[in-house]
């Protein structure tokens, strides 16, 4: 038997499906948003709804937009004969968070991981390689994520697109800025060892 | 500037707007969402806006409910006798949870606290007074949270009851059950001392 009344049980359950939400937080939620306004409810839902009805993916390099292509894409300053390789769009916000980065994107909305049953036809490969056919791209800076799966699809990917003698490059592992050497796990060391630079 | 599209950084706004949700956290919600499908978008949205429009105070304990009088209250099988004074609903859920208590229930919708200039007036408190006239009630048990606005508000109401002859009880303060005396504050000590009983 549920303890509150019908709707807002529902409302609990919603938000407990979201993720790192348990049933303590989502119980909170609920009560904050009962005791919005009405308007900032109705602000809420329909910023839930309309992001979901008018995003989609940009047809060029894959990213989250609300405009085809996107933003990133249709910018001229950009350059572009060069193309980072990430993902998830999460990770487009991380690298233009640095403001150092002038390129553009590719999206690929995973990484290949055989053990969940995800292979390079699942994640968006083939068209960056139909892209890079024809374009006027130098290089393909793979910025995958550093664990097993965003290796192998990096690695997956360098082997694709080496023969059509388009530079490719992966991003630098190591000790990260304000990191402790001394906590730093044994990869990560060996890593740093590895690339390391002349000064 | 937003590095996100429209819609995906109107969204991450409104989420990190609730509480005890980041920016971060809040980015995370926001492409979990957009990864659901699109009926499990529209139940949440929905779930949120229905929540608002159909719940209501109950006319009787001011408990939320989506309807008049609230199940707690319509409950025949409940004694009427007894009243159990708490702050919010959520306390309601928490004492419902114990099945140990059959009374009815009585919510204040906050605490007298003038700091924050909450008066008596600004509560729950009115209705009280006048759902104990006439009414066969015996005792109200205060169970406001044991904090200095939880407490000024137990020692108003047992003022205004007591002249009425009703028996007014306060829920007992102590050491939590599986606590640690050792890490009990000095005093929640002192409250469990002066709460001794007899074995």
């Amino acid at each position: 038997m549920s303890y509150y009344a019908k709707p807002l049980a529902r409302l609990i359950k919603e938000l407990s499906r979201l993720p790192g939400i348990g049933n303590k937080s989502a119980q909170r939620l609920a009560f904050y948003i009962l005791s919005l306004d009405k308007r900032e409810v109705t602000d809420l839902a329909s910023a839930i709804l309309e992001a979901k009805e008018n995003l989609k993916y940009c047809g060029i390099c894959g990213n989250l937009t609300d405009q085809d292509p996107c933003i990133l894409c249709e910018d001229k300053g950009r350059d572009e004969k060069i193309i980072c390789v990430v993902e998830s769009p999460k990770d487009v916000v991380a690298i233009e968070k640095t403001r150092e980065y002038k390129g553009g994107y590719h999206v690929l909305h995973g990484a290949i991981s055989p053990m969940d049953g995800i292979g390079p036809e699942d994640i968006n490969i083939k068209a960056l390689i139909l892209r890079l056919q024809n374009s006027n791209v130098e290089e393909v800076i793979l910025a995958t994520n550093p664990n097993i799966e965003g290796e192998a699809t990096a690695m997956y990917i360098a082997k694709l697109i080496k023969p059509s003698g388009i530079k490719v490059t992966r991003i630098a592992h190591g000790i990260p800025v304000g990191g402790d050497l001394d906590y730093s796990d044994e990869v990560t060391l060996v890593k740093a060892l590895e690339g390391r630079r002349l000064l």
